[in-house]
């Protein structure tokens, strides 16, 4: 990796919710960006969301060189890209769009340029089939919304993707502060859209039967196990709810009930009706209080946790890459 | 509520894991404890259990009056339950235990005390059902492992539970700082671990498969959606996915997605070889580290994490107790 020079400027392709994020975390970063989007308000619409960002990201701590100054937007994507080290694509998750795109990067940008897909809904072999040139420099590098908050990013490669990419985008990533977890197959959804989708599907189930209330299912998870999710993973929660057995004790104390409930969690099906009943309960839930009020809450508490475990957890550099066993 | 005497005098029968405890949460809030168990250590190693949780509970705030000399024990069942105010009840999770223990309870206990069961894996239908005098003051009030730790309280009643049964025992656990969640219907593993199923089932599925080490799916989780989890649950979270729209706009934009995730999750059979393939990743992941330093670390930020949220949400007295809307 020493062969490749250091990762300076971005070029951030589409500047809706997570390009935005991600601009004000690169930014944040003390790196480059120049933004590109066709939009209307694209550019008005950054601006001010990295200004609402930036109090965060002072608080969370500022590289040296760090301004929102470092930002240059344009309309006209050949030349956002032009000079970029590394590109970030957050493009419309449509595969028509993502082919066209790809196929004009890969002439546009030399070689050792890497472009990483923000891309939760495609494959990346299915996006890098159209790279005539240099397929092995692209990769999916999925954030979790917001990526200027929350550190995951899943990186995953395509059938064409290179190892030499990979490792370049997991240093980078890693570099800034994330945590990166690599896949090694391409699954729909990567990882933590499906572990959500999971614990959805039951969120639902118990709502929509009437089991329990929208604020009755959120206090047993908040209140519950989530208070331990933002901890720890569930692996390592299994090995310490073995006891002193670990988690050989924990799979043979617990293999029994598990499995006796995973034969009873629901299957919902989201018909108009359903999906009425879980708003009603939201909005039961809610009562009065504002969406950006609930959002300043959640993300102060949010800072607040990613503090506290940066405190008591000072991983080795490179544990903050989790790698297949 | 106010025609019933205040609840002074807790007794506890069963000290294993969740029943001490209980009883160290108990004596943290000013109550007095008679715990009642046959096994030959059992004093020693609740008294050994409350003075290790002791620090932890102090930070969190003692009652006035608390002490670990408020704690009584006995081998003998029916004099721990003489005088009781409330009984919480952590046997062996089988029922024809159970329904011997409740026979014996209910001809010993006045009809006004409580008895409340931290059971995950029976019913109370089922347990109240050996009561021919007072099955009306039977509810399960289930906590969530470490109970002086966690604040989650899943109350449900059985066929014969009264509704006053079921508020006196909401009072009493919210009065001690417990968050509840009242199920309306009796289910397999309440809500919680229905939760932890559902989530532990794609879990194990994806680190089976190869997609991802345990260390992967863990850094996913608690770097990922699992931050979110333990500040809000997912209902209210999707509130805040659907940005300006809401809860709406969030059913508008990802009941597609979602439903496409449901239909690839994964179906895991808990082999011997799956195990064991589950078992040398968490390994991998753990590397040399203690469960001792472990548990202190989860717990360091637990409580930080639990410091944090009743700083930043105080909520109305009454949302504490979460009921179906």
């Amino acid at each position: 990796m020493s062969n490749n020079k250091p990762i300076r400027r971005i070029a951030i392709i589409g500047t809706g919710v997570i390009g935005a994020s991600w601009t004000a975390l690169f930014l944040a970063k003390g790196l480059e960006v120049v933004a590109a989007d066709i939009a209307p308000d694209a550019e008005t619409s950054l601006r001010r969301f990295v200004k609402a960002a930036w109090p965060a990201l002072e608080r969370l701590g500022l590289a040296p060189g760090a301004s929102q100054s470092n930002l240059t937007f344009t309309p006209d994507m050949p030349a956002a890209v032009k000079s970029a080290d590394f590109v970030q694509e957050n493009g419309p998750e449509r595969i028509d769009f993502k082919e066209k795109l790809y196929r004009q990067l890969d002439e546009l940008l030399p070689a050792d340029v890497i472009i990483a897909s923000s891309s939760s809904g495609l494959t990346m072999s299915q996006i890098q089939s159209a790279c005539s040139l240099h397929p092995e420099r692209c990769v999916i590098g999925h954030p979790f919304n917001p990526p200027h908050l929350v550190p995951l990013v899943e990186i995953v490669g395509g059938a064409k993707t290179s190892e030499a990419t990979i490792e370049r985008a997991s240093e980078f990533y890693t570099g800034l502060g994330k945590q990166t977890v690599r896949l090694r197959k391409e699954v729909p959804g990567h990882v933590a859209n499906r572990l959500q989708a999971a614990l959805a599907r039951e969120v639902y189930y118990l709502v929509a039967e009437g089991v329990v209330s929208a604020a009755g299912v959120d206090t047993a998870l908040s209140w519950g196990p989530g208070l331990r999710w933002g901890i720890m993973g569930n692996m390592m929660l299994n090995h310490l709810g073995g006891g002193q057995g670990g988690i050989e004790h924990f799979f043979q104390q617990f293999t029994g009930p598990m499995t006796a409930w995973w034969k009873v969690l629901g299957q919902p099906v989201l018909t108009p009706e359903v999906q009425r009943k879980l708003i009603d309960s939201v909005h039961a839930e809610v009562g009065s209080r504002s969406i950006p009020e609930l959002e300043a809450q959640r993300d102060e508490i949010l800072m607040g946790l990613i503090e506290l475990r940066s405190k008591y957890q000072k991983p080795a550099a490179t544990s903050q890459r989790t790698d297949a066993a």
